[in-house]
């Protein structure tokens, strides 16, 4: 079964991902855009857009939204990243009119009423205390001020008090416009669904769409590096270290994933292997490939106790250089098999299969067959790795963060002594 | 395609249910002990336990035993609970065989090598520690105490510094024979299985394995209730607060089940719309059924400024007894056909299903159809639910938890007078 995409006359674009034998259905639609797309003073709006729709949308109340979803067994959800914003439906066979109505009306008729706004405003106020709250989240905001700055990728996704607050009805209303513009927008279903059936309620809601002008494009991103540490009393200390690397549309994208998995991916991986197996410093220690679409960064986290952060940091910098330096064959074919498997078993979950169609189709026009992507991730080979590994230490940059007691605070300056040989 | 049950000689049970069309396989080989078994000096040795059996089993070392499975794109992975300890393996079609004999050193033929002791005890304290400094998981452990006092319900999964510390791997190795016995032993496969070669896979593996005398029951728990609160400098006040309910095998269950949802399972529940859409109170809001086998409780929790808190509990105190006397019908058929979805959603992910399965045999002695587990939920009535309510709040007691600045320690009191009338 292959997926069909169509492209309506306005830009929206339709992908239709059936998958024989489910009796639900996952709807997507997705707007290519979000909080990399937000100057500093609309830090966190569209955010905060995602979640005033749902108090009130083309005359139907807060209650009436999700009542007539629930109803009948479906769940509606929302996300907002940096650069995409998610409208998320799962529903059971024939669920998909409604579904798609429902989020035709979040999307393009939202309310937005003064009052809700303001007790909204609470609820996100909730929701960015939450974050400060835990250790191992409140880390990624701060190593993201340091890898990327004054740059949106440098700035929370739910913004800040100030910029939650400083947020209209009217200049949520504009903000929605240029947010949810034709030219980014997909409308993606799998599970039990027919494509004639998706396409004809998909120009239903969105074929009447007017493009703008002007909708926003995100500044350039440079990776400026640098340490961010605060004191916490905490049990452990929380260490993020990022490397700049590649975005999603270059030639190393691959590259990047393969060595994130050899590094720190499964329980094979060096870092698993050296800091938890051999020397039982950490729980949790995990390195990932962070990317957008023009720009990405390869990180680390662990949790340690403060004392060790800064042997973790040491760890970590003679695991990522060893590997920058070479990478065994059956240690190469590993990390390609884990890849493989975790897209393949990705595509077994339908929601998750209609975000990741999704995003294909924004990051590269089209989605890829599982074929393909097998295609890319083979073809890699140790002299790629190897030519990415200059590329993570080149610069001579790094961003770190650490959380804890005093006693963990060196561990960034300890990383980047020991990875870029500095006395 | 109907799910098929085999039990052995030695009681171990087997069950296959394969999903056509699927390239992957999920195993999950599940004991039916944990914590709940656990003396108050063995606390936190199933999780121990769980953890050392990946540090050496069958003459592999640790790194074989991840690189064996990873190399083909496989996931290895366990998890302790109270009632449960399970290992999983996902794999692509045709690595059932290895997922078997690689789970079944785990499971029976672990090294527990002193030196891996001991620096395994050091994972876990980072484990400890992680939970402690999250706020929304010590939370549950500080409820936890509450409700179930002295029993083993009452202690953390995870043990204590002292109780971790204590394990020697002699006291392990007799501890895990008691732990892993077959007459409370599960294999279960789903998605691309065959079910004759899962049983002969099974039989190698398990076919063989003793009942030993004595294998440990739990004591029987009581509900005691209580209020545990501590000061936290945290931007949030975290409150959970319990109702002594019912265990998964009595009548009651699918109506407790249907209770939770309607107080606080979706975006339509009753405190979701009243705490979070009306008055703008927290971002995390949500009600749950907490149950074992034979006891269980219905849980809320919720995430609010410190200065809410009362308000907070007061309202979560008015939802409740206002649903423990009347449901409306559209009201009780929606948190129906969302507790179905739930459950059929929850089959479509093979790990998810296999987990299902055993839960099922170890609570049930069989697995249910979904036609079955519908039909259960189908026959529920509002009077049932009444009937429940009179329940939750007929004993007098609650255990709350709250975690956050002084101003919000009052919760739990404000709950129990407004819950129970008292002045």
């Amino acid at each position: 079964m292959t997926a069909t995409l169509h492209t309506l006359d306005n830009g929206v674009r339709v992908i239709c991902d059936p998958m024989p034998g489910l009796e639900t259905v996952a709807l997507s639609v997705v707007a290519g855009r979000g909080a990399i797309h937000e100057d500093p003073a609309r830090s966190g709006w569209s955010h905060l857009l995602e979640h005033m729709v749902f108090k009130g949308a083309g005359g139907r109340s807060a209650r009436d939204i999700v009542e007539v979803i629930e109803s009948e067994g479906g769940q509606l959800n929302a996300a907002t990243g940096y650069e995409r914003t998610s409208f998320q439906v799962r529903a059971l066979k024939g669920g998909l009119d409604l579904g798609m109505a429902v989020i035709g009306d979040l999307l393009l008729r939202p309310t937005l009423d003064a009052a809700d706004l303001a007790r909204e405003k609470s609820v996100v106020l909730q929701e960015i205390a939450e974050a400060a709250d835990a250790p191992d989240d409140y880390i990624f905001d701060l190593v993201q001020t340091a890898a990327w700055g004054d740059h949106p990728l440098g700035r929370p996704i739910l913004g800040t008090i100030d910029t939650v607050n400083a947020a209209t009805p009217q200049a949520l209303s504009d903000w929605r416009a240029a947010l949810y513009a034709p030219d980014r927008l997909v409308v993606s279903a799998t599970g039990a669904v027919d494509p004639v059936e998706l396409l004809a309620l998909a120009r239903r809601e969105y074929g009447g769409l007017a493009a703008i002008a002007g909708a926003p494009a995100p500044p350039p991103a440079l990776f400026v590096g640098g340490r961010s540490s605060q004191t916490r009393k905490l049990e452990q200390a929380h260490l993020v270290l990022m490397l700049p690397a590649c975005g999603a549309r270059e030639d190393d994208y691959f590259s990047l994933r393969i060595f994130a998995e050899a590094l720190g991916g499964g329980m094979s991986s060096r870092l698993f292997q050296e800091a938890r197996e051999k020397r039982g410093l950490a729980y949790n220690i995990d390195a990932y490939a962070d990317t957008y679409a023009n720009e990405g960064a390869l990180g680390v986290y662990a949790g340690c106790a403060a004392g060790d952060a800064a042997e973790m940091a040491k760890v970590c910098a003679e695991q990522i250089a060893g590997l920058a330096d070479r990478i065994e064959d059956a240690e190469l074919a590993r990390a390609k098999a884990q890849l493989k498997a975790h897209m393949f078993m990705a595509r077994e979950q339908p929601l998750s299969r209609s975000e990741q169609a999704a995003g294909q189709i924004l990051l590269f026009g089209r989605p890829y067959t599982p074929a393909e992507l097998a295609v890319a991730v083979d073809a890699v080979t140790a002299a790629d790795l190897v030519r990415l590994g200059q590329r993570l230490l080149g610069s001579g940059r790094a961003a770190t963060a650490v959380l804890g007691t005093k006693a963990a605070l060196k561990a960034g300056d300890v990383f980047e002594r020991a990875l870029f040989n500095r006395p």
